[in-house]
This record gives structure tokens, sequence and C-alpha cells, in this order.
């Protein structure tokens, strides 16, 4: 790998992924050094986040008002953290840390658009947590479960994919504000591993329990108060069958349905009007003005031990693409990131 | 019919309808005249209100949360406005006026319960209209409209039953409310008749706009601000495929859904993602405590003649069953009231 500051190196999109995406879709590709102009700002990546919600703007013609589709040869998105190398813009001085939405590569060019914001770290709080659970993932649990979710302590919260990064903090997050907590997770060694050390009360598995209406059925029989949703499709369809009265349901991501053609059906929302419950979307970004108290509260957890990060980190930007598959398939724990700091 | 002081004559479900409702799975019945206990209150019933939502609970093994499925040879439920002829209930006086969640009857015992309110006609405000513009109908549109569409000016209103009871009065609100108002209908000759007696900006018929996509795309090309639905199904998913950014679906009911074995499927979740959009269901008995201020501020808008109440009304309780079918299948216009006052 060459990081060095004489070029760059990008992971590329080769092809659009059809159905599951694998590493093959990508291509580590060697470049020049990007130069800036006036405004903009070089930044060395230290951090790559790796965020199943892009995958869907990886498929062919996938692009929608919030961001354009991929496009072949592109770098991919997705969310960094990076250090000020070369500036020519008056907010960001030579070693400032910015986290942004940017590209898989070693160096980047930022314009002060695209999310970009200054991170000062707080004694005690390693660097990667910027990215983590005080960056977008941390941000998108807390302002997802606080704001829309809205969680009063003895209600039943329940969490689809559980064990990634959102979830984990989700979890946590609701058993700090007295819920009880109900996670959904692929496997039993996953669900033991939600119960035993992310703090779930409950864990249910697709493993252990392929009928998740059955399982919802025993596990959550006055019915679920919140629903913070990763998942979409037959997950979310299921779940809006079981809701209590007023029930919120958090729509933050969708990840079963980024690999499919069309998406699942839902059915249930008739079950919206008889409950009188309320189901909305939101992304992290639409709260950036909090985003100074939202890590200062998490922050706080954090130091305290209320609140444990779990990371999975793999080192080195050729990683990236088997990274991005494990997480999107299930088979990485918690916050999966890339270390390029050791590049 | 003998609707006399000396019997009862009651609707009744013969068979649980499959499919479109029809006359036939209704019987008229005569029966006694009923005797009240210690807190019952005996009304005789003036005026009968067709409620579409009702229809999902007479399909066998409808029941919910909300209320029981009907059981065949019961009276068939609806509001009703009645005024008391015999009370034992210290709320309830002689000559009041109710209205409740009761049956389609000429006499009713009530005992406080079944969202059981008294009404106080106000001068100018024919009695009928507290089964309509001033009760639930009024009511539904107002609460769902205002609490969970918060129209701003300007915005883009849909309204899908737009020739309904609820939504011929959600589209003058809207209007009132500085919203450009678009109304969904089944005939091209009831669209006029929104467009022209019901003042919509601009009103969609699925006679001459099969493809809701594409003249939704032509009609409401900067997407949809607020959409109250009254239909579910299909008419949802469109909708859900053309929102603007913080969109609000209100959700009142789903007409189309209620006489399908299995609801439709609705794809479009995932819109509610990327456009931070809010989609939630409500009854307008959840804000009971509200009655009186949205009455004085409905009863206001009808005085003035800024909001018109549209009324079918059918004569005599043997009409009840046509009236209901009518209704349910887009042939009466605005609020399907039986009018049991003559008898």
């Amino acid at each position: 790998m060459n990081s060095s500051t004489h070029g760059n190196t990008q992971i590329v999109l080769k092809r659009h992924p059809e159905g599951a995406v694998s590493p093959d879709d990508f291509e580590l590709v060697a470049t020049g050094m990007p130069e800036i102009a006036d405004g903009q700002v070089l930044i060395r990546n230290l951090y790559l986040s790796m965020d199943a919600g892009f995958r869907h703007w990886m498929t062919e013609g996938a692009g929608d008002n919030y961001l354009p589709g991929m496009q072949l040869g592109d770098p991919v998105q997705s969310m960094v953290l990076g250090q000020v190398v070369k500036s020519r813009h008056s907010d960001y001085v030579e070693g400032a840390y910015l986290s942004a939405r940017c590209a898989w590569e070693c160096f980047s060019v930022l314009d002060g658009s695209d999310l970009a914001a200054v991170i000062e770290p707080e004694p005690g709080v390693p660097l990667h947590e910027y990215m983590s659970l005080l960056g977008p993932t941390g941000m998108t649990a807390y302002f997802g479960l606080m704001q829309l979710g809205r969680p009063a302590a003895q209600e039943t919260l329940l969490v689809s994919a559980a064990g990634g990064a959102v979830g984990t903090a989700v979890g946590q997050l609701g058993k700090i504000h007295g819920c009880r907590t109900v996670g959904l997770t692929g496997t039993e060694a996953k669900a033991e591993w939600l119960r035993q050390e992310v703090g779930y009360d409950v864990a249910i598995s697709r493993e252990a329990d392929p009928d998740l209406a059955a399982a919802l059925s025993r596990d959550v029989p006055d019915g679920i108060d919140v629903f913070f949703d990763n998942v979409g499709g037959a997950t979310l369809d299921t779940a809006l069958g079981q809701l209590s009265e007023r029930a919120r349901i958090v729509l933050c991501g969708a990840m079963s349905q980024y690999e499919q053609e069309r998406p699942e059906p839902v059915f249930n929302t008739w079950e919206l009007i008889t409950k009188r419950a309320r189901m909305e979307g939101f992304m992290f970004s639409d709260y950036a003005d909090q985003f100074g108290a939202a890590a200062a509260t998490l922050a706080g957890y954090y130091r305290s031990g209320a609140l444990v990060s779990f990371n999975q980190v793999y080192a080195g930007i050729e990683s990236a693409p088997q990274a991005f598959c494990d997480m999107m398939h299930g088979a990485s724990r918690g916050k999966c990131l890339v270390d390029l700091s050791e590049a």
C-alpha cells in the first residue's frame, strides 16, 4: 500500500453490486496526491466508518434526493475521520481532526460541505470513538432514540440489528433510560453476546427463533412501545403486528432491503391506526446543531462505564472491502472501522 | 317500520360480508323496547352515521384491541345521535341530546361508556351537523389535520377519498390554512364536484388518471407535504413514493383495505427515511378533552361560510344497509347519514 505523501490510495467501485455485496465489487487503485485550491483542505484519513446505509447508493441507478448513486471508478463513499495536512480553508487549521462524508482513500480533499465537522478530542476518549460512539454512529443512536423514540422507564424497547454499531449503543441507552430492552440478531452466538456483554435484557436470534412473530409473542407479550429499526422489510412488518398503543417506530435503516432488487412488502400499516402509533424516519445529520451537547452526554456515559463502545477494527485500507462485506452480512460485532492510522 | 315506543327496530348483521359489502348482509328485525337499569339511559336515535371504519369489524374474526368484531345477529355498530327518552343516569336528563358509538336501531340503551357525549346544539346549527361536521367526522378531520398533519401555508396537502365525509372537510380546512389542496377520488364527475363545490385546487380521479404515480408527478411536482390518507394500500404506497422532505402522513383510514381478504402491500417505507417523513395513526376519540374547543372553531367556520358541510341523507332505518354500501363504494358524496327523526 502506498499511503505516503507522494501518492494516494483509493478503493473504487469496480462494479455495482447485485444482491449480496462482495469484495470483488471493489478495486484498490493508486492515484496521485490530490491538490487543493482556495477554500479546500487536504486531510489524511485515519479511520473509515463502515456504514450499511451506503450500500443502498452502490446499487446501479440508486440515487435519490439524499445522495446521488455511486459511479463506477469513483472512490467508495463513507464517513471518515481524518487530520488536516494542508489547508486553504480558514475554518480548518493544519493538525485539526475532521469528520466528514468522504471516501475510502488515504487522502481526501474537503471544502467544508459533506457534513464536515471539526473534532476536538476530549481527554480519556480514544480518537477512533469520534468515528464510533461519539461520531455518526453514536449520534444516530442518540437522536433516533431520544428525539423519535422518546423512551420512558418501564417501556419495552425493541432493536433490530441489535449487535450492530447503532444497535449496541441503542440497547445500552435504552437501559440507561429504564427500558426493558429486546434485541434482534442473526445467530445464537451473537444473541448470547448481546445478553452477556452488551446488556440486552432479552436477545432473539433468527437461528434459534426463525418465527419472529412467535418469539415476540413470547418475549414481548404486552407489545412493543418503541421499535428502533435498522432492518426494514419483513422484520418491520412483523413488529408492526405487535405494537402497544401509541408505539413509536424509529426508522433508522433497512439493512435487509439494501441487497434486494425490490423492497419487501409491508402489510401491517393498518396497525398504526388502531394502535395510534407513529413511524418516522431520520438522519443523524438533521441534528447537527445539537451534536456538541449529545457528544458531551455520550462522553459522560462512556467515561462512567454506563455506555461501552464495541468496535471491530480492521487494519489498512486494503481491508475495507472485506470489512464492509462482513458488516453487511452480520459477521462483525458492534462498530466496524478500518484503521489507517498506522499506515 | 315500528319505531313507536311500543317496540324497537334494529338492523342486525345477517352474515359476515366477504369482499364488497352488500345490503343482503344485513337484516331488519323488530324487537321489544329495551328496559333500563340504574346507571343507564334510553335514547331514541335521530341520526345514524355511516362510517367506513366499521366495515373492518364486520369481517369474520376481525376483532382487535380497539373493538371486538361484530357478531351475527347483533345490531350493526355505528356512531349515532339520539335524544334521551328515559334516564336512570345522573349525567343525562330526559330531552338531552347524546352522541355515542351505538348501533343501527331506533332505540338504544347507554351507560355513559362507548364515547357517549352530551350535545348542546348551538343556535344556527342544524342538529344533524353534530353527527357530521361538528361530530365525529369533523373531529376526525380537524384533529387529524391539525395535530398530526400540521399544515403550513403554501404547503401541498393531498387527501384520499377526498369526496367522502372526512375528505370534504379536510380539503376545506386545508384551504383555510393556506394549503394548496389536491384531492383523490373515483370518478371524473366527483372530481369535477370536488373542484367546483368543495373547493379543491386540484382533483384527480381514478377514471381519468388510472396511473396515480404519473398524475402525482404532473400535479404535485414538488412533492407531498401532508398526506391525509383515508384509503391505504396501493394509494398510500404510491403517495409514499412522492413525498417532500419532512412530510407528514396522517393515517385516518384504509377504505381500500376493509373489503380485502389480506391487506395490500406497501413497498415504499424506505422513503420515510430518506425524506425524514412521519406516518402516524389516530382516532378522533383520542382528543375527547379538546372536543369543545374544536367544535367551537368548526362552528365558527361553518357559520361564516368558510366551511361547508356536505351531507347525503337517507330516510328511515330500513335505508341504512343501502346507505352504508353506497358510502363504502363511492356512490355517496360527503357525509352519509340516515335520518330517523321523522319516523
